[in-house]
Parts: C-alpha cells; structure tokens; sequence
C-alpha cells in the first residue's frame, strides 16, 4: 500500500447570501479535491470566489459541483431537462467558476454532478450524455463518479478522464451499488466505522456490503459529506486515518 | 472622412427561456459587437450558446451584458449591491458567457452593463469601481460605456482599454449628457433622424443637443438598440448608411 | 343541444417582467375561464394583478394555475418534488392569486396544474395526491383536468368538485387519452378543424381519434391554447361557432 | 405599569428550502409577533406553512414579512421599484402567507417591511407608499413599522392602523431615531443591557440616547432579532423580564 494514492473530495460553498451550510475553512484543511456549488443549487459569486481563494491557497483541487437550476430544492429534485438545456446549463456554471479559480491562481480540474443530478446520471443515459457535452463545451476536464454509472461510461466515449468516487459513510449492496438513502442502514453514522471502512476503501478498493459480502469497489477518490455538524471534524480523521495507514493523500492527476 | 472606424453594438439574447425579445438573428446581420445577456437580467445559457455560435459564424465581436441580478425587473431597477458581491457578479456572469464564446471559435472581447446598472455606473463612483473590479477578476477587458462616466473614468485607472459609445436614439443634452427618459424628447422615435444622426455622431462625432447646440461626442461605437418592433430593420438602415457614407463598420480594436 | 353549457378556458398571464407571451386582452373576449399563471413557471405580480383586473370586468372566471418552481423551464420540466414542499407550493401560489383576484373583486374559482405538472398529475398519484392537498389547505376549491387523470380521481377522492376538460386542438387516442406531442399528428394545426371539432367535442362530447375511432370525451370545458400567434383570433372563431351551433357558452359552477 | 402592554416581535421562518437561520421554535415561546417571511427575501412554502401552524398552535400573531424580490441579498439590498411593481409584490407575499396562516387556523393580522425595504421606507415616501398601497390591495391590516416613519404616516394615511416599534439592540439618536448600523456602538450586544432597555423601552417609552439624552419612544413593540446565535434565549429573558416588571406582554389589538 505504501505507493497508494487517494484523493479526498468534499461538497464546499454550499451556502447562499445570507445561508451558510458547509464549514469550508475546516473541510479545506481536511480534503485534497474542492466540489465548489456554482450558483445552481447553492454558491453565490461572492462565495465561489471566497472557497476558490481559500482553496488556491491550501493547494486544494477545485471542482465544479453543477447541478440543476433548484435553488428552493437544493438541487435534489430530479428534473426532466431537454439535453441541449442540461448541456448548456452544465457548462455555464463551469464556465463561471473557472473566473473564480483562476483568479486565485488556480484552475477548474473536474466536474461532479450535485444532488438528483448526480443520482440520475448514474441511471440515465440521456442526461449522463448530456453533463459530457456540457463538460466538453467547457473543456476537456475529468469527471468525478460512481464506478459503473452512465455518466462515466458516457465520459469515456467521449475521452474525458473518469474518477471513480466511493463513499465511506454510505452502505453498499452485494453488486457494489449504492444502497438508496431511504433503506435502513443506508448510511453509516458512526465516525469510527467511517474511518476504518475509508482506509479499507482507499487501502484495497473493498467495502463489506450491507449483505455481508466482501465487494470490490475501485476508486480514486473518496467522498467525505460536508453538510452535517461535525462533517469536517470526521474528514480531518478520515485523512489522518488514511495518512496513518501509510496511504498518500493527494488530488488525482 | 475615408479612414474613420466606428463600431455598431446591440443588446442580444434577451430572452429567458420561453420567451422571446431581440431578433437576434436580423440583428447580428447589421451589428459589429454583439452585447450578449448573461442570464441575470436576460439571457438562459441555451441562448446563450446559441448567439455567441451565431455571433462567432458571422464575425461579430462577442461582449458580455453584466446586469445586477433581477429578472423580474429585466435588470432596470437600481440596486444597492455591496461592492464586493457586485464584483463577484459580474465576474461570474462573465465567466460563464466565455465558456459558449470560445465553444463557438471565439472569446468575451469587451463588457458592457446593463439597464440600472450602466445608468448608476455613469454616476455612482463606488458601483463602477465593483463593475471594473469584477472585469479584472475574469480578465482586462476592454469596457463599453458613457463618454465621461465613473465607469469609464473607473476602467482608465485600472488600466482597461475603454470603448465610449454614442446613442443615435437618444436626445443629448448641450452638456453632452443623454436627456433623462422621462423627459420629453428623450428618445429619437423617427427612423430617418435615427439613420442622419447615426452618420454624423460616427463621421464627424456631433450631434444636436435637444436645445440645440452642437455637441461634441467622441464615440468609437454607436448602439443601436434591439428590444423594439422594427430594432433590427433600423439597424440595417444606419448600417447601410454608414456605409454609403463611406464609414468602415467594424468592431474597435 | 339546447341546453347544453361549455366552458372555454385559456392560459393568460404567462408573461414575466418585461417578457410578454399572451394576448390577454384578446383572449379575455373570449373565454369564460382564464388559467392564470401565479408566478412559478410565469406570472410576475403586476402581471396578475392586471390580468385579474381585466378578467373580472369581463365577467371572466378567475382560475390560479399552479406550476413547478421553474421559470427556465417554463414550467415544462418535470420535477420530483417531495409530496409536502409541493402541496406547499400549490397553496402558495393559489394564495398570492387570492389576493389580485379579490382586490378586483371576484375569487380565485378553481385550480388547473400547468405543464409538465399538469401531465404528470394524469399519472402520478403521489404528486396528483400533493397537488389535491395543496388546493384543500387553499379552501375547497374544483380543480381543473384530463377526464380519468389521478388528478380528477384524488380530487373527487378529497371531495372537490372536478371539472374535465377536452382539447379541440389536440390528437385522441382510441382510447380516449391524448396522443403524446412528440408524435406525429398529435397537434391539430388546421384552425376549422379545431372549430369543428370544438363544437362536436362541445355538443356531444365526441372525437374522433387519430386512428379513426369515434371515442366519448365527457368535457365540461375546453382548452384552448393562448400562447401562439392567431390563439386569441381562433379562440374567437370557437366561441362564435360554438354560439352559432345553439351551445351556451359559460364558466362552469 | 401594572396594565402596560407590550408586544414582542420577532423575524421568523427566515430559511429557504435547505437552508435554516432562525431557530422558530424557540423564538415562538418568547415572542407575541411572528413576523413570517414570505418566500421573496427567505422563506420557502413549506417553512412558511410549518412556522404558520407553529404560532397558531401557541397562540402566537402571524404578520407578513414582506421585502424585495432578492433571495441573493436577504432583501437587504435597496432597489429602486417602481410603485406598482413594488404594490403588487408586496400584496402577492401577503395573500402567499394568507393561505398558510389560514391553514393553521389564523389569519395574517400586520404587515411589517423587511431589511432594505423597511428602512427604505422610513424615509423614502413613494416607496412607503407603495408598501401601504400593497397591504390595502390585500387588507385594510395593520403596519409594523418605526415611529416616525414616512411608512407609518402613509399607512395612517390610508386609514391603516400603525404600529410603531421600538430596538432594544438598537443605539437611538437624540432626535429618537436608529443609529446607522455602520456606525460605532450602533448595536447593543450586552445581553443585559438588552434586557434593560427592554424593560425601559416597554414601561415608560424611554430610552438613553448614544449621547445620554434620554428620548422618548413610544413603541407598542419590541423588536427581538432572531438571526443571530443565542437569540431565542435572549428573548426569552427578555420577555421574562417584562413579565417580572408587571407588563403584560400581549400581541397589539
């Protein structure tokens, strides 16, 4: 394990205006890969460009975290999008983000799908085609994803890098998916077994799924949740975990 | 006369999804410099892609129509927006108007505010200042105003190139200033007026000031406005006029 | 025929600020219900105020027309709104038209759900169920749709009077529901067919569907579309032929 | 003192969808106002429904918070409104809240002006106006406002009934008015002196001016800010001390 790397990502700047939802400063001490909101679902310009600042600074990778245009649903409401809007929609919140990164210094290095738009491209190969062409209008970045879903196939074909995500506080099923939110034991609250399950994860790519089985999940980087109280506390252990397990924690090439 | 340049621009993509209000197609046959509406006044990011990519086809110079954030009010009611959040808006609508730009072979050439805000901008010394600081976090762009402005005055210092404009349209007072719209004869309703006045402001920079003096007005483009029945037929007209007149219309540089 | 009684309903009132879409006034003259958008995919304040304004002066019954949050999608794109937040929704929308349409001095009299909500009220029970608990916590008023939609069903369920409709302008299926617009020949184009097929669907409740068909629509009202160019001059042509064939033509009660 | 009332109010319901700011259920045990808002500066459907039912059920007066449409700025940035505009907005927020208030079994019983519109129009009389124009468009209601102020003599103008409110956090002037926030000592942050004031401000209307004189306020409100950490509590000793003093802390008739 001593030459595995592993990439720490978080949801950062969530809030908007008046509304703050992510302790930022804390996650970015903790995580190697910024998802920064972009306006969307949350993210006003002020904070974009505050978390680029901050992350620029901390050598954190920024991200941009699009979503569907829900600021009242914080976008965790599905929507039937037309694909040319999703596409265009995609890459206008890139394209406004990347003014903030560069002027800390730094660049948008990946796009990650927020909320239901994350969950239905995993499914829906229309609207997972669709955030690729909104990603290739932006330019050629890598996408961040579940292994296996629709959005990385599509990113493939389309020759954009792909970033297999796993998360270590959400409960896997024996084919390795995701274990909807609304079934029992869907999440994982205690801190200690999201610890060990995120070095096991980074260590040897396998989780033990909600059913007993050993599962195989390959990933590059690892999703901490930033929006809960104590989320950054949990991230900073989860990397002095991984760094205690000889693991090198660093934003993916 | 034989060598003067001036520049037509006009206010594109006005609509918000559903709806309508520029005939961007007829205008971008007459214009130079395409101000395109960057979704906080006007403008969704599927028109938007679609001006830039015809803006791009035809030649015509892509800048961005910063407005305050109001789309009920179409960005014509004044805000007092913080200076910081002011430039952080600007920035973003910028940011996201280059990415369907260069998708489209092109870039974001100059800035242009919109409504209220270009109107508190002439004035309100703190607002222009946001406005310029905004312009620099997504680059030194070249800024389209007001001969005589804060804006403009704001640019200079900063060290933007600055772009003054004249309107055809629009009664001009013996300071140089435009006659407020509420005051009668604010606004050139005739269309052969339009075409004369249009000719002499780009040939010899004069134009008659509703009392009647000669007034002065340095100009390197003249608007020609879009959002009215007709916009798009004038437009063609004070071209062809220029151009009979032995003006070359292209974009400044 | 003689004493059979239609209603004739319209969308009014989907501009937003600046933007315009209907010919309200037009449409006013003739219909007995007009839809009014309340501000979530259309309908800005003022706008509603004016439309109820003007409805009520022409003796036309005031109906609120409750849509997604979505004024970029116009209202057209499906969302998986949470049985709750949409109820809530629904209610708030039918409150704010409360006001404007007592301030004219009439009442907001039944509720019609707009686009991609309307279609997917006929077969979502959940959300047709959240769309009925919307308009119980407004007061108890009829709701408007597709005849054997969940819609209808939940609200004859909470005890709400229903009110279905038919559309003369649109393709039937044999068995009776409406052919999906992507397909080729759902919209009725030709205008003396649409009239034609209004005063039949009117008398006796008939179509003939696409593939031949005569099919019974049990309609208390009829749609007719107001966002097209011509809409007010045909609603116009249906009325008077609907007069012309002996039908009263009235809002429902 | 001993049949002195006082009102307690309070801004409530300040969250939108995701996002939470003021802590309702605790406020809602101090408080005899509920200032709800209604969805233009915070305040989704569902919130506003939920804090409805929350003051109805203890007993607690639902007022409408009305602001500027900026969900961006937390209605904390002036605009410049036309009068209609401004007039229907404000109506369309009250009739909104209306069907929740109801709902719960109460009614909207006052209006009071939020943020940028409430001090705006303290000095600004089309704007005030405007306000007054609005509740009247939704009810002859009550209007919360500062003594004094261009929003009260219009709302007295227009036959409404006033309701002038007094700051305990607040620094007065020796003319009686607020201190501008953005000047030293502006607000109160002792807790204790706080509730001093408070006890002052409700028993004989007086208050120690920044520079000591003692000025007369007459107020039949106390306004508790909710938005900040440890508000609830703050105004629960508030309300504690009133009571401890002989006042009778009652909602305005």
């Amino acid at each position: 394990m001593a030459d595995t790397v592993i990439d720490l990502n978080a949801d950062l700047g969530e809030g908007f205006g008046r509304w703050r939802l992510t302790d930022d400063e804390a996650l970015l001490s903790a995580v190697t890969s910024a998802n920064v909101a972009c306006g969307f679902h949350a993210g006003d310009p002020a904070t974009m460009r505050r978390v680029c600042a901050l992350a620029a600074e901390r050598g954190v990778r920024i991200g941009a975290q699009v979503s569907y245009r829900d600021l009242a649903g914080f976008g965790r409401r599905a929507m039937d999008v037309p694909p040319d809007e999703l596409a265009a929609e995609v890459a206008y919140q890139i394209g406004a983000l990347e003014v903030f990164a560069r002027a800390a210094g730094s660049r948008v290095s990946y796009v990650k799908p927020h909320g239901a738009l994350y969950n239905r491209a995993v499914r829906d190969e229309e609207q997972a085609a669709a955030v690729v062409a909104g990603v290739r209008l932006a330019g050629p970045l890598p996408v961040l994803g579940l292994p296996g879903s629709e959005l990385l196939a599509a990113a493939a074909r389309a020759g954009l890098p792909t970033v297999p995500e796993a998360f270590a506080d959400r409960a896997y099923t024996a084919a390795g998916t995701l274990v909807p939110r609304r079934e029992p034991g869907a999440v994982v609250e205690d801190g200690d077994e999201v610890v060990a399950r995120s070095v096991r994860l980074a260590g040897d790519g396998r989780v033990t799924a909600l059913t007993g089985q050993t599962v195989e999940v390959g990933a590059r980087s690892l999703c901490v949740h930033g929006d809960t109280p104590g989320a950054a506390l949990l991230a900073g252990r989860v990397r002095a975990a991984l760094e205690g397990a000889g693991l090198r924690v660093e934003a993916f090439t």
